[in-house]
């Protein structure tokens, strides 16, 4: 079983059969079909506003295509250190805005703390043109370390890129999961909370390749379309991307395949966090368990075919992933393994 | 029935098939899946050499990164002014190599001329400093206006390039068609005529979203898998892309493809060509047929709902495009329309 | 005696004087010292209104920032094929916009046709997000071909720029002798007529290296002081600089280099024409002379010391600059030569 | 009199009788002239070794041109978090390279410890194709608090850098203070102690406005004269700049100018740190003395006319910066008044 990343996940039947489905004949090319406006309109009700999106065929490029609309070339982008943008995407976001900064912040949980962003942003502000504009804010939701912004949390973040004249971004690569378990609406953790631009994922939750660039604020979309062309990532057989997206949205199967990583998750965390000499490290608001957990417990689990990542630069910090695909079984399987190992060694 | 583009045919089932097939649990992210190492080696077998291979789910991505691979910012591309790189990527090279010139080229048919090319490169070099380095040549396989170039052709190009420095790319959108209708082997229409790095495509020709940088000239490969990454397209799913290139190649699939757009516009061509005021303009060496038409004609043929381009810039210039779904019954039917809008036009 | 380019000619001596009264002790860096707001008013006064003026050492520095500041990364800039700042800054341009493209026209005595230009941009216009966004308009004055544009010239290019929602620069290496030939003010020539952001020559007319950028749009300024850093063109003893452009427009002075410069471009104009075999190319507007010259005689003038360009790609074209420091004898001396050159080959 | 920064000093009598001297009739432009010849030989003598030398007016312009030479696109520059290219260069380096990332160290008294870097190094290189590559480390000599690298310690930190396919560049910005105190070689300060590429300044000890990109590893030269042209920094009248340099250079001038700066700020420290109260900081190793100071002495001392900066983000630690023409009798002035205040004070 992987438990690596629900990036090595299968593509949801649903979305397999939509792509079926749409391979009907010929269709308008580069998003002039049908599919992809009934794709368009199914964001905004999703949402409850007006919006553009444009898909792309991965998060590094929506997160990339987002900076770039915030931060002009001179600019700089503030997110936690951890933030993929910064730490996993190999100068994704410097590339598409032309050497834009981006400045890694420290912050409990993976999430940015206001306080801390504030006297970043001053501290570079009282460089003038020595050092570039503060131009973006970018949260992770859900972050990377599986924890979730609150809508309140997100606003005041908001009210300080606000204040400073820069851009709010989330990269929603695991925005389902963060909906699923605040039960808010898409809106109100996004556009709501002043969020400008969103980096809207469906890889990770189901789709075989399909992610997209959410624009609320519309004032932030000047060129977009330009750059996304540019940049290689304007289809030309829209459709097949468009209606990965459309079936995501669609009676909310998006929420669904979240709630069964979810809770494949709450039962991963419950069964560890109950095994002497592990200790669930941070709150599990997503589909990650991060677990303190003897090297020789994770070892006798590997060799059994479970399959997951010890936490870069660390020795005992490991990090298992679910995903809709995650099976009750195979969670009861793996725990059971967990305690059986567990309760041999401490029998020694 | 659409003959405005192959970019608005549907996908092969064989590529769907291919698809849902590949569809079963989980499988290793970013390219360390089974599916994508087969891949890998089919390209090697179906050009017969060692080489490097990346999908991207554009031919924007593919032809920007090769340009990026050959031509540093300080650099100089040279195509033909009609090439897709120059006049309808909006600016997709440039913006991969830092700002690299991109120099349009006249030359009949679409096609470089060496004495042309050599005569462009010669006048920058004498520039010193003061312009661009000539970096590389970019010639387009078939070209936009449905012709090809043959392996000796090819050859000579190459050698401009390599005597002075430069490399060669080749945009091989609709490399298939021309390999079915030349009857060479890939390998001769490639790397064995000198080109250093191909944009094959697949996705004008049955496939999905799939496209690859095939990279023969390993020299040339270096920071590739880089600046994909940042580019946004390495795929998390990566399988997904992987296998529809790989069902493309099996068992010649791309050539049967190929050869049933060959096929159709050939008859297009026969049938359009031997109308009373109807002259086809180009030799038809792949899936493109350009007619000089009479509007009225044309708008006949519009009216009763077939689809097909005006040529920018033109007035009675048309453009009609087959694809491996269009029938054989769909031409004959739009032929015998034609001659019968044509006979009652003349009888008057 | 150099007649090769207005580039090689030694700082006027009032430049010199300026900048050996500006070294006395210390004074505040970055431009935060009192020379450098005289040279800002100095500015705002020749040129009759409020505008940003920022120095830089190069006029390719001055086009490349201008262009930046007019065009996205994702834009195109249209330019006479002659134009500098296509022809001559290695991609400098392209460079500091991140890949914008530089759209090269044609057009008599290298001015822009309005309707040239008018059709270029619909071109490209039609092409939507695949190609460029038309943004800018860059035109010479004086050009590459020492002609000149009238203030209604450059108003009605400007007309076609404003309604495409571009934007006009001009590139004035050698503003100074088109102002002293055209007898317009310094407004008519720029501002008044549509210019929205100059590049303003002084080295060519007598400055040691001192260009800058002067924006009279100042909707058109946003970021430009980033831009200027960034790229390493804000200079910390920033009163050397500036004093050399405020000594430049110090009792017109820059006017009266150049009317020395253009005074000795017509005399060798008026000289060169009346020889036999000897034609006059085209208008001398500034301090530029081409003449199609009996080879022969060219290399007999060389012989004896003169110094000039073949201009590039002809056989029997050459270009002639003169410049403030060109003295009236050595004019008078380099006829005589000719003439007496010119008379002995008719003889024979 | 002016602590603020070697910046804001004047240019050396030497250097401008220099520039007075160049200013004779024409000469060949863009670097094509004898004195611009006769500099690179001086740079050669100097260095004891072949090298490229390419002047620039900014240390800005040189670091970031260093850094492009060294890390591609995709790459990434490890530095002191301190360092001048990090944080007070508007992403000029970002600029140049097209993206990289710069990735900002700690490290006691603004030095790079290289345990620090190699682990910083292990950790992006473990990402693989998800981080950027790391091509650069960049050192500051003198640092930007004033200490030094002695030339065992560059060697280490070239070690590191060699060992993983990095290049080693040095911001010499005050290098001229360095090797003074240090009583080292050029050479071994740089090329023999690994460094491949050198920001050489001469704008803070006594040029106008002269810096200069020199390369000792020939292999990292590629296309450096073609991104300095696009750059704007290819100066035309480029003898006014080199012959700063030569001047410079001359008959060791640099240096005696550096020893005046370095022991006015010998003598600051020994006298200020002789006050009650007053703390100096870090060891004085090159001509800037960090002194914690009760603010209430600081504000005196600036009534009195001296000027001087507190260190960003601290209450009562001050800069002050010392400079080839910072007199004795001032300094002796400045720390009587200080003694004077501070007794004082002391006294109350």
């Amino acid at each position: 079983m992987n438990f690596r990343s629900d990036n090595e996940s299968p593509a949801a039947s649903e979305i397999l059969a939509a792509l079926q489905e749409a391979n009907s004949g010929h269709a308008y090319a580069y998003g002039e079909d049908g599919i992809t406006s009934g794709m368009r309109k199914r964001f905004r009700e999703t949402f409850e506003t007006d919006l553009e999106v444009l898909p792309v065929a991965t998060g590094t490029a929506a997160n990339s295509l987002s900076i770039a609309q915030l931060a002009p070339a001179y600019g700089a982008v503030f997110c936690h250190q951890e933030a993929h943008l910064h730490a996993d995407e190999c100068g994704g976001p410097e590339f598409y805005s032309g050497g834009a900064k981006v400045i890694p912040l420290s912050g409990e949980l993976a999430r940015i703390c206001p306080r801390i962003l504030r006297s970043a942003v001053a501290k570079m502000e009282e460089m003038g043109v020595h050092e570039s504009q503060p131009s973006a804010v970018s949260i992770s939701q859900a972050t990377e370390l599986g924890t979730v912004y609150r809508p309140d949390e997100i606003r005041e973040i908001a009210g300080v890129a606000r204040g400073r004249g820069m851009g709010l971004h989330m990269d929603g690569a695991r925005l389902a999961n963060a909906v699923q378990r605040l039960g808010c609406t898409p809106a109100e953790l996004t556009w709501k909370a002043g969020v400008d631009i969103l980096s809207f994922g469906a890889t990770k939750n189901g789709a075989m390749a399909a992610e997209a660039v959410v624009v609320f604020n519309k004032d932030k979309a000047t060129g977009l379309a330009r750059r996304h062309k540019r940049a290689g990532h304007l289809f030309s057989k829209m459709r097949f991307m468009s209606v990965q997206l459309e079936a995501y949205l669609r009676d909310d199967l998006w929420l669904q395949l979240a709630e069964r990583a979810n809770r494949a998750a709450d039962a991963l965390s419950a069964g560890l966090g109950g095994l002497a000499g592990v200790e669930v490290l941070y709150p599990v608001e997503a589909n990650e368990v991060f677990v303190r957990m003897p090297p020789p417990l994770a070892d006798g689990l590997k060799e059994a075919g479970y399959e997951f990542h010890l936490w870069p630069g660390s020795r005992d910090h490991y990090r298992l992933v679910t995903c809709f695909a995650t099976g009750v079984d195979e969670v009861n399987a793996f725990l059971a393994l967990a305690r059986q190992l567990s309760d041999g060694s401490e029998g020694k």
